[in-house]
């Protein structure tokens, strides 16, 4: 037969199992943390019309999405998982009670140029909620509580969620006479902390056409620094000269109320007025997420307050609120800083029953027993020698094998082999199950070191 | 805004909340049962490379595949989860231990003809054991007896998994001296449910170009009937005449033995020589499942041994020996005959949180105690009248309504009501959740009715 040389294409992830694991952990935090907050799971086509995912259009969306024929139809895959909500939401209008509250965790496509740790298929992972009319401030507080609840899942404390309001910013340009240039003084500002402040004024000066003292006032105001106490403090000495920005104020002061009654403690949250996310469909809140050691990831967590999300497709106003991680980057990331913890278990299984004798009968009702107790259990059935067998228990990463010879039959007994200490001991299969369960290491282990 | 009338493309499933808890929850259990066995998840992409996935090639494969270019890039959807399987293991071959043992519950992509009940995408969840060179039987007996699990993990129990070994068929057909035909000749058997054993006896003779006598002795074989023991005995008469039917022979009886070991009941699974399975690649142990009380159905998960996973791949002998769920088309059929339990809680939460006065900060601190009890709580933050919270609360079908009004937040209390009976306490917030938790609907109610 002719070999063809098996590949994986560039830019997609494929992990061996140990990274699997994890990974799944990972996920899994994500989806018991969305649950808990009475979020429900989604799971929308990754294949839809193309002419409804680019009902939008415009720019790199329409050079990186994948869009194919098949006969008649004009097909693409999702290269995100808002314009998918808002089809669905939508479409499914009077079905759904509003506030709608999703989650997603699914991949999205992308045929972006290859490079090393760009991937053309990811995993977003993406709450948002949805009102009918009207949306409630509380959401704007509860979306990065819940972020917060995340992070602290996977084992980080280190972590920043830096929340701003685009209202304030419309609203301070607008006191400049600037109101019409606000997009443009968003995305130049939003570059001070790659660029610096200096750079920036230029930016201000001469692509946004301002004078000195506009961008000194624009420098200014994005430089101030503080508790969050001080930092709204410093914006009350902006208010009553702006009713968007003072909207925008009282807004930022309910969320940050809020998140502290939620109890996201303030080294975990910050007010920062260079935050303006560059989308332009944001409205109000807005977030980042750092990890504080970690800059140069950039932000992890983001998204924002919207105030229409499904006008292509639907003649009613739906304002949401909703934010995304990329996962797979986030994994990626991880991963390539070591920051992946190697003390956590990452075998797919916490026994491995080895039989001893010919008949395999009595390890099998040995397996179903200490599956019965709860364990994730394999039986080798392999016709190998024992070396072999523990040799592939070591492989695995298993941290208990469990060995059923004659006497142990005779006995009624099995004997536990610690695979990390050596040490073994034998008992009955109901004390094995609960012993393994007890000497199993890393329950409490944080997924990611600090 | 134009409006672009939004859609989901037919044959795509899109379900709702309530059905896709529904569906949350069988995936569910698949993968807890999985694991359960010492399973490792696997997620493969779902473009590849459209040369690898097309190896094999052929007929419907070519026809149905979704195959795009992207760049210089020939790409394509996967069509299944066996074929990435084997491009898996032949890659990262020197980084796996063998046996390896992976499931996956992923979605593939067949671009069929429209039909109704017939899916475009849909979910398959597989779970294959890999050998290198050897694979022992214990294993075809397991796969099976790890599908009985998750029957009964769905509530099931007129289920049978009907077992059958491709070597009994081909060996009994050499001893006719028809060992050439043995693939019409299973392919024309495989129909006898369908059409009935005159129309078979024509195929056979007519198509297949049998005697009248080789016909009949065809029909007779297949024909057997009664316990496993009774199979067993009366394929002992046909022993001896034959090696490979020899060999499938002691298989059969292996499984046997070995799925009653694994605690699987006799009326969960029968042997029946009418299987054989279309697909050319399974070698020894085939395997289908019926719903006895629903078999227009047809079979709702099959499989069986194959002795070459990769040979397109790698030039290595791997045998291996997998089954596949197709959940999508499952569910629909479930879901179709009203078999879905209705008495299955579908709502996101277990409490919704309604806040009484116009400080949300005790609400929310409730609704973060709740969460600690290990509930899932939506805190109700719109401005709204009672009637349209409590209606909401209706529509999500939410089992348990927290009301925090004055009175409670100055006792330190919350007014429990529960929603089916519209009963109401008052209690501490912990008490709250321990109640709420207690009294919380169908805990150990079946996924589907039978």
């Amino acid at each position: 037969m002719e070999i063809i040389k098996p590949r994986t294409l560039s830019g997609f992830m494929e992990l061996l199992p140990e990274k699997q694991l994890r990974f799944e952990k990972m996920a899994q935090v994500l989806r018991d943390t969305y649950a808990a907050y009475g979020f429900t799971p989604l799971d929308t086509p990754a294949i839809e019309d193309a002419r409804i995912l680019l009902a939008k259009g415009g720019g790199e969306t329409e050079k990186q999405i994948y869009r194919f024929q098949k006969g008649d139809s004009d097909l693409a895959l999702r290269f995100d998982l808002t314009v998918p909500l808002a089809k669905y939401v939508a479409l499914h209008y009077n079905d759904l009670a509003f506030p709608f509250r999703r989650f997603q965790i699914s991949k999205v496509y992308r045929g972006e140029r290859a490079q090393r740790g760009r991937f053309r298929a990811f995993y977003q992972a993406d709450i948002d909620i949805i009102g009918d009319g009207k949306l409630d401030i509380l959401n704007e507080a509860e979306i990065p509580a819940i972020i917060y609840k995340v992070f602290r899942g996977f084992g980080l404390t280190r972590f920043q969620i830096r929340v701003n309001n685009r209202k304030v910013l419309t609203g301070f340009y607008s006191m400049l006479g600037l109101g019409e240039k606000s997009g443009d003084l968003m995305r130049a500002v939003d570059k001070l902390d790659k660029i610096g402040a200096e750079k920036v004024r230029l930016l201000l000066t001469e692509d946004c056409g301002l004078t000195g003292a506009q961008a000194d006032d624009v420098l200014r105001f994005i430089g101030i620094r503080g508790t969050n106490a001080q930092v709204l403090a410093a914006l009350e000495g902006y208010a009553g000269r702006d009713p968007l920005f003072d909207q925008g104020l009282s807004e930022l002061k309910a969320v940050t109320a809020n998140l502290a009654a939620f109890g996201v403690p303030e080294e975990n949250f910050a007010l920062d007025l260079t935050i303006a996310r560059g989308l332009d469909y944001y409205t109000g809140t807005v977030y980042e997420t750092m990890l504080l050691d970690h800059p140069q990831i950039g932000s992890v967590c983001s998204g924002g307050r919207y105030d229409n999300l499904a006008g292509y497709y639907i003649d009613k106003a739906l304002p949401g609120v909703g934010i995304s991680i990329g996962l797979t980057r986030l994994f990626y990331v991880l991963d390539e800083q070591g920051l992946l913890n190697p003390a956590l278990p990452a075998a797919p299984l916490d026994a491995l029953v080895l039989p001893m004798t010919g008949d395999p009968a009595p390890a099998i009702a040995l397996a179903e027993a200490l599956r019965s107790g709860g364990l994730r259990v394999q039986l080798y059935g392999e016709q190998k020698k024992f070396k072999q067998k523990l040799a592939y228990a070591d492989k695995l990463g298993v941290p208990f094998a469990v060995l059923l010879g004659e006497d142990e039959i005779a006995q009624g007994l099995c004997s536990v082999k610690n695979m990390g200490t050596g040490q073994q001991v034998t008992l009955p299969p109901m004390e094995a199950a609960e012993y393994i369960r007890q000497n199993l290491p890393g329950g409490d282990v944080p997924l990611i070191l600090e």
